[in-house]
């Protein structure tokens, strides 16, 4: 049969988004490259050093690995042998394979997050990668950055909000078959409330106990706050931390190690009383920010409407330092993973772990204003597009949740490009960060900006790049299928000196929150 | 007729919320004492100096006009002669009179304002108050500060938002047929988007037409950013001020005029691009503080359930400072003239100047939670209230909308009351800054707090005041009508210790985000 040969075949290879594809090892193989692994690490611990394994080498885990196994003691030596740990799994082996080829298994703009994994796995020789369980058994701490997924959104009602347990359970289960019995588990996955004390350590004491352990399970919840960009692993070392803690002895031993790698003198470590407030702390904080971009789009749209320039309001209303500066600007919409769905976590918990009738209403109303923003860019285009959009070809520019990241997780384009193929228009993508568009492989990326540019009809700005900032106007007025494009700009890139020359030039521009160009004519076609 | 001879004898006099009565003079007294002014202010032109008229004398025109009428030159001298001016009305004449008499004509515990308006009027004599329109007929510039009130509010449709304009115009309609004609029109009254260019323009204009004035109007708006407290005076003095105006000459006018007594050396002045651009810088700052109070009351309910103290949790998420420090805390609700009315003003705009379809959601719905707010107070109480609330005494400490201010507008300590009086209790109040509620001057306010605590079976703590913060547990404890009282703490005023002590002793305790309060049994009596 092709597709069981298909279906074995492809279990046997992992293949990067850069297109690397590696053959998963077979058990003795592995097994002989974690017996090494072993030796290893125990000649760290025979040296009174520490084992750590990080359990999960996405975004987080591989730059929580990379910022531990560069941490050095006073004389200069590595504080601690670290082991990252994914699946034997195609979407798993090829982080494992990459890292220890030296390689950085994410992406990232910042050249540290690169460079410390090559010094660690290439010279210290502290970092390594693995498949194998055994990982576990070995370590002195253990950090879970499994991630954890929305299955299913609310569609009928707040209690269709389920969540995939599966992967972190089995995670979790893992963890505890094979833990040493005096091992700190540190929990920096973002979790629903509840989680850490009704899921994880019930998982954590079961299996412990079907090994005869009896000793206290030390368990604590550390949540992340990397930032994707060029500061990612400074993100890590330096920047608050919120950890708690299961007991006394697990938060004792959480404040140690999260010191260890942490500037905790600038930044000291804060202890919530529970790991229900450490894990609200983290879905309260997103969902901040998530609701206060969802509340400056509605004064976008009305800004539109009322021939104001938003961004010069808000940029008058930010001078009031701590309390209106954190206002947000009028933009393209929302991605990544935390911003997209940690509301969501925090509603399951309420409904599933703690029967509370809560309805965070709020809160879910922003997170459903920021899935549909990019629809407004879509609207724009309609409004100044002469004669409607199907048959035009629009270049999308930038793909990317954030500017200057190579990060297309849940990003904003995606809703844009669909319906623009709903439509019946061409989507072409352009984005400087990316080779390949992860979550839609058959559609091609552009590396090409003015190639790009010049062969469309229509252009959105979607993301806020250098590239596109520096654009000379020459570039977007080239000739092309015959007139001049119209733009939408949903990231303020284009200037007002800028947006007056393109339009005499005979472009057409709409703007989102840039109400004063409609007010000035740029959404009409001079004559 | 009793009736219409009390009416006559009510338009004949007015008092002051401190019970003073002052009689209204007639026309010939009004217009001597006018006369002196205008002998006074033409002597102040004569040496070089401008006047001023402030049209309004509430929380804003009083403090501004005391602020101005407090500007020095290098020499010491004052900058400016200032005109305060009100209404001839039962409503408005009390003002007058009390600035005349050397007071300030509202209560604020800023011994700056009280000085500064008793040093203007009686030392420096620079400072007066008039009911005469002749007022606007001297005066260099002209500050308009009436308020502008919302009539009613959403009921079945964004349409049925209703602007009472009836005052508010006809105070600028005074004003165009008074004005000289180079003075300059200072709007500070928040108002709809839209106003001046569309509302206050024309009338002038019209006005003016009228008189045969064919000159521009100078016009600019620069809204107040007046902080009720400790800082009154010096919050207009030492603050960013954003202003707009209607061409170039008033905007010259009005930068020279706001300088003159705004340190603008430290607090640069913003200028926006026309006045409907400030008009809505002033209602989306509003707007966002009012949400950003909304959302965290959906998380206090949430964390009220779960068991977590949400003022930690904030606690140590507003570390983050220039994204998350702005973060609001769990409390009782939401009043003032501001954040209570400014939403509507921007929707009613959209649908009455703009014709925008834009529905301010977030916003209104914002709200609508913050007014309904204080009812979750009323909630905690009959969850800790033993056998109901019926027939029992709640004494609510605090009737103002924000602590060490003596300012009840539209406080929503008022909802409560009602709620409580519903119900079937008997609700007593106190207040350290207040001797009356004028909005409910049936209504006895306490200034003896032990005794009204004493008195009460049941406590809500709304307003965090230093003396509710400062109370020694030993008070709340005094035995009152048979047993422990039962305390609902809005404010985050007892702190975790003293709930303990209280509960030990008897008390039953529920606190607004004090979800740990609850997982510690405070909410049940101890047996």
């Amino acid at each position: 049969m092709v597709i069981l040969n298909n279906v074995t075949l492809n279990k046997c290879v992992s293949t990067a988004p850069d297109k690397t594809a590696y053959a998963i090892p077979g058990e003795p193989e592995l097994r002989s490259h974690f017996d090494k692994i072993r030796e290893k690490a125990e000649s760290y611990r025979s040296s009174g050093r520490k084992i750590v394994a990080v359990q999960g080498l996405g975004y987080v885990g591989a730059a929580v690995a990379a910022a531990i196994a560069s941490a050095k003691d006073r004389s200069g030596q590595a504080k601690f042998f670290v082991i990252g740990v994914d699946l034997p799994s195609p979407s798993g082996y090829w982080k494992v394979a990459k890292m220890n080829d030296g390689l950085a298994p994410v992406i990232s703009p910042d050249p540290e997050f690169s460079g410390s994994i090559k010094e660690a796995v290439c010279r210290s020789g502290n970092l390594c990668a693995s498949v194998s369980e055994d990982a576990f058994a070995v370590a002195d701490v253990i950090i879970v950055d499994i991630p954890l997924h929305v299955s299913s959104k609310i569609s009928i009602g707040i209690d269709q909000i389920a969540i995939d347990f599966e992967n972190f359970e089995n995670g979790i289960r893992t963890i505890g078959r094979k833990m040493r019995d005096d091992a700190l588990v540190l929990v920096e996955t973002t979790v629903p409330i509840g989680a850490s004390s009704k899921v994880i350590f019930p998982i954590l004491e079961a299996e412990r106990h079907g090994r005869g352990i009896d000793k206290p399970v030390l368990l604590a919840h550390a949540y992340e706050r990397v930032m994707p960009g060029p500061n990612y692993i400074d993100s890590i070392r330096n920047y608050w931390r919120t950890f708690s803690a299961i007991d006394e002895a697990s938060a004792a031993k959480a404040r140690e190690f999260l010191s260890s790698f942490i500037d905790t003198g600038r930044y000291p470590l804060r202890r919530l009383y529970d790991t229900d407030s450490s894990e609200m702390a983290k879905l309260l904080e997103n969902s901040y920010r998530a609701t206060n971009i969802a509340f400056i789009h509605e004064w976008t749209l009305l800004a539109e409407d009322m021939g104001i320039d938003l961004f010069d309001v808000i940029d008058s209303i930010r001078v009031r330092k701590g309390t209106h500066d954190n206002m947000r600007l009028p933009g393209f919409g929302v991605g990544g993973y935390c911003l997209t769905k940690d509301q969501l976590f925090a509603q399951w918990s309420a409904v599933n772990l703690f029967n509370s009738e809560v309805i965070l209403m709020m809160t879910l109303n922003a997170m459903n204003v920021n899935e549909k923003m990019p629809l407004h860019a879509l609207h724009l285009l309609e409004e100044i597009a002469a004669s409607g959009l199907r048959g035009k070809r629009i270049a999308v520019c930038g793909i990317t949740y954030l500017p200057e990241v190579a990060d297309t997780r849940y990003s904003p384009a995606g809703l844009l490009v669909d319906k623009l193929i709903e439509t019946g228009a061409e989507a072409v993508v352009h984005d400087p960060f990316m080779m390949a568009w992860d979550e839609r492989p058959e559609m091609p990326v552009s590396q090409d900006l003015e190639k790009c540019l010049n062969s469309a009809d229509g252009i959105v700005f979607a993301v806020r790049n250098l590239e596109y900032l520096n654009l000379p106007t020459e570039i977007l007025l080239k000739n092309r299928r015959g007139s001049m494009p119209f733009i939408v700009d949903a990231q303020n890139i284009i200037s007002d000196e800028k947006a007056d020359e393109l339009h005499r030039a005979g472009c057409v521009l709409a703007g989102v929150g840039k109400g004063h160009w409609r007010k000035r004519g740029y959404n009409v076609r001079r004559m």
